[in-house]
């Protein structure tokens, strides 16, 4: 499914590229911080978007902890679009901007399943330093408004 | 990824699971009807949920169509909650049931980037007849009602 050239418009995004691995931390006022082990995964088909995966476990055990999919959309003047589902209930659009190796993304809207946690609103921050590619996921969940979530540092393994 | 055990909440849909592919045929008012070859799986992580994704190319060289990814979460009393992103800018959540071999789903809402085309609702219906997993899709699009779009058979593959 890897095509032969990546669309230009794909470029500014293009250090994504790759399956990157490490480990996270979590917190948030509702619950015991955490932490974890990661996969990420930005792949690209030949079409104007990026193809995104993820999944954590427990250092511990290794048991299942969150995964989602989505698609990284690239307007090609610095705007992105991210589409986002996740297995917990929700659907998102995220809308924002890369500017060098650092990207920057909010919510427009979260749409839930009836069964779903009262997530309100997220935001990400992607940035490449060195061989690292750092993110930070800030969550806006039932009466607590947008607060740091996850971080994680990965390193490009394929 | 695959866990040894199957939650029983899944047990309704578990016939679902594996790789499946085939042919379909597109059609809609706006353009002219068209084939497809697809690949579809359904896997589990041993959590309550079903990891969905798909893909379709063009019979005639391969190139890569449409892709989608999301989740299908099963609640045990027939309920199930579909959460899907589309790279062509959109995420949706839909809600539905299983009875027999037979899931009906129908989306409550679909959000969309600001680039992607106006899709306000789908609908689907994916069922298992002998070795043959179908699926029918409408989509509502633009001043087009609930129309049908999609319809494919698959055969289970692994």
């Amino acid at each position: 499914m890897i095509a032969a050239e990546l669309q230009p418009v794909l470029k500014p995004v293009a250090f994504l590229l790759g399956t990157w691995r490490g480990e996270g931390s979590g917190e948030y006022p509702t619950i015991q911080p955490f932490r974890y082990r990661e996969e990420v995964r930005f792949s690209h088909t030949g079409k104007a978007f990026l193809v995104y995966t993820q999944r954590t476990e427990a250092l511990e055990d290794g048991r299942p902890l969150h995964s989602e999919a989505g698609y990284l959309r690239s307007l090609g003047d610095g705007r992105l679009e991210l589409v986002i589902a996740q297995p917990i209930g929700f659907a998102e659009v995220e809308l924002g901007s890369v500017s060098g190796n650092r990207i920057e993304l909010q919510s427009t809207q979260v749409l839930r399943t009836p069964t779903a946690k009262p997530v309100s609103a997220i935001a990400r921050k992607i940035w490449l330093e060195g061989e690292r590619l750092h993110y930070e996921l800030a969550m806006a969940l039932g009466g607590t408004a947008l607060t740091h979530h996850l971080s994680a540092a990965l390193v490009r393994v394929s």
